[in-house]
């Protein structure tokens, strides 16, 4: 068949013949955290390896029109991924992976599939900050579930979907549930196997949908108190993955969940490109929606990561990645609880576990929010920028809330940052508390006008420590 | 400020260090159509060239997260090439570019920023599909707009306008023109600039705000009858534009164009990257809606992108790349129409210029949707993909439709494949008329059972071709 049709234009006008990447080689990124190995390996995509046999992928291929899927053969190893990591795929059997455009982008999709406008949204009472302001344009609305130190509790989801009330609500009895189960974002929970077993019941008993969003899956620095060489170089894909908690994917008998591993804390957030599993029904919408949106991830990326994870590192080598990675954030983590020890007044918060200790507000005249600020305003003046725990709220605190705390990550900021970070943080609470305690919070540099205390606070919070 | 707060990973992480591409030479690539040019230029980026002085952009900035416009630099890039091309930029001073994630996704954000569910969008007769398929999901309906041999019909766009009936038509009366003015998909026709001016004070008097795609607008291979030195290797940049139609853009006095300039026939569709310019305010609407959905381009795309237009082309090297480029279709154009000359039937069918001949059914009892299916049907039977006219329709002629055309393009394959498709499109027309003077066409191999003619039909068939 002769092709006179489709629009495409003619690979010999593409001005790109080759591409050439230096990466981390296998060997050498596990010997530790300098800006740049030891060596690296470098790797070849020529225009038209596929033809000349030398690869199945090449630039050619990349950078013609793709397929909403993404292209064939990184899809393919990607599910080869899926398969080999035990605790990922689910059980059955007509699963698939895609590539979405970026977690924010199947952000917007997703909604779009599954939801209409005015339906609700199932979320962590805390939750990424992302999620509402993909779903907010799209006329969602949010049901905050309740946290324990074990993450969702499963007794709170059921009651709110038990006690439904549409008069009240507004909205019929929300179908879908949006979960970050490991390190969950800004709370730092994992959700252990049987939580995710409880959670996954109370799905199936209300006809639930679970979107699993799972940044953190590979990299989770809190499955070990000390890095060791075990934990830094692996010897098998099997070894590796045995450690990990098992996703609700791999629990999922009845496909009703979607399944994120976004690329940008185990390769680079600039890829624009992460991985999407579910029923083969599902994906085929998503396909579709992709089709007359964002069509498909760039084929420059496509085929950079392509030729790092299949030509150069393989499967294995991709697992030592992940397991270098964790020990990288163990060894940060460690610096900032170090600090937290040294710098932090531990008579007015707590840092570990997150589940300890809140600000908790019984004046009733300071609102949580204003004391939030105040912090967070006087981190600023002294020169540390943290995160306040309302900002994870869809209302942003608005109709109040009964506890403060800041999300502090330890994934970016060099390690002296991050401790001259934590005892500048230090300082600024102490001063806060200092001054309300001499009824002077009206008269702080950041500028709040609070309305001065008559009652007695009751002084906690929680340092929440994320790898994101 | 030592920041503990964003969630971006540390540069150390990416495990990309230098990225080097081989791509065409300026000196090298104006001399002619074969697969790979005869040298190649080889451009660097690393991990840190910015910390280091090498350059403005490097691996580390475009693989961490981006804002919703693109990259600063190749923003800059791109607003420094549309201020040099004349007939491009507008004539107020508050316009911004911004680089979109692909054309496909910027059609379905733009009615989303200007429209609402269940309005009208203003389209050519024929126009590019994508067109449909982004908005229908959307809720968009579409008002056709009849064209001539210059394209758009300023009267019948007035007339549309002036009568509009909400009862009638279910919608308010619209507010958004989609045109494709050079080059148009699939009619190749180039609005002259009178024709934009008219259509322009139509848009003013009913506050039409125009969405302008332009593919082609810098590659017209319509400009020249032949290839000669001049207009393939261009030693100005205004030597080049100067002979381009001007834009829409660039006589918008109101603020009320957004001009889509993708890079799929230009760079590559892989990049998944395009320009779009327009008032701030628009601008500022869309970086909003891609900070909820696909964010930026890929930084694989870009860094490339900027190193071969930046670093190695610059102003004038893209220009001539852009010649080389008209050249290459001026010369596939020709093949197409020698083609056409030597194995169509002239007594059935017209190919020059577009607006000559169509199928016209007066009998009605097959009809041209009929007659278009079984010459498709033919031809691939045949071993020729072309497109059929109705494919470009928003119901794809349902509704009936009274011309008959194929949409044939010259943009990717061979010019031995040209011929031969060519030659074998010709006989299946001769024999699809030869069978329906025969009333024979409920018999022909493609399984269409049409009903017996009684009627007589007029048979001239316009063969359209285009660069895409």
């Amino acid at each position: 068949m002769r092709s006179l049709g489709p629009g495409a234009p003619s690979t010999e006008y593409f001005p790109f013949y080759a591409m050439n990447l230096e990466v981390g080689s296998t060997n050498a990124f596990a010997t530790v955290g300098k800006e740049a190995p030891a060596s690296t390996t470098t790797i070849y995509a020529g225009k038209h390896d596929s033809s000349s046999g030398l690869s199945t992928y090449d630039l050619a291929i990349a950078l013609q029109y793709g397929q909403g899927t993404g292209s064939a053969q990184l899809v393919k190893f990607m599910s080869d991924h899926v398969n080999i990591c035990g605790p990922q795929h689910p059980p059955y059997r007509n699963w698939k992976c895609i590539l979405s455009v970026g977690t924010t982008s199947a952000f917007e999709i997703v909604p779009k599939m599954l939801a209409k406008p005015g339906d609700y949204l199932l979320v962590e009472q805390h939750t990424y900050t992302t999620v509402f302001e993909t779903s907010l344009p799209l006329g969602i609305k949010f049901a905050q579930v309740r946290i324990d130190k074990d993450g969702l509790t499963p007794n709170d989801l059921d009651d709110i979907l038990t006690n439904w009330d549409e008069t009240v609500r507004g909205s019929k009895k929300p179908s879908l549930l949006y979960t970050v189960p490991t390190g969950q974002n800004p709370c730092e929970i994992t959700q252990p196997l049987p939580r995710r077993q409880e959670i996954y019941r109370v799905a199936q008993k209300h006809n639930l949908f679970i979107v699993e969003d799972d940044p953190y899956y590979f990299i989770q620095p809190w499955l070990y108190k000390t890095v060791n060489q075990a934990t830094e170089h692996p010897t098998s894909v099997d070894d590796y993955v045995k450690a990990l908690v098992p996703s609700y994917l791999s629990i999922d008998v009845d496909g009703r969940v979607l399944r994120m591993d976004p690329f940008s804390k185990i390769i680079a957030p600039g890829a624009r490109m992460g991985r999407v599993t579910a029923s083969e029904q599902v994906i085929e919408r998503m396909v579709r929606a992709h089709e007359v949106s964002v069509q498909n991830p760039s084929g420059f990326s496509q085929i950079a990561v392509f030729k790092l994870l299949h030509d150069s590192w393989g499967h294995l080598g991709f697992v030592q990645w992940l397991a270098h990675l964790r020990g990288e954030y163990i060894k940060r983590r460690d610096v900032l609880f170090e600090a937290c020890e040294l710098f932090l007044p531990r008579e007015i918060c707590g840092w570990v576990p997150s589940t300890a200790g809140f600000f908790h507000n019984k004046a009733g005249l300071i609102s949580s929010l204003q004391i939030e600020k105040e912090i967070h305003s006087a981190a600023i003046d002294a020169g540390t920028l943290v995160v306040p725990g309302s900002w994870f709220l869809p209302d942003e605190g608005r109709s109040g809330m009964d506890e403060v705390f800041f999300r502090i990550t330890y994934a970016a900021a060099s390690t002296d940052d991050i401790r001259e970070a934590i005892k500048r943080f230090g300082a600024a609470l102490r001063r806060v508390f200092y001054l309300q305690s001499q009824g002077k919070l009206g008269q702080t540099d950041s500028g709040h006008q609070l309305q001065k205390l008559s009652g007695k606070i009751s002084p906690r919070s929680a340092i929440r420590s994320v790898s994101n």
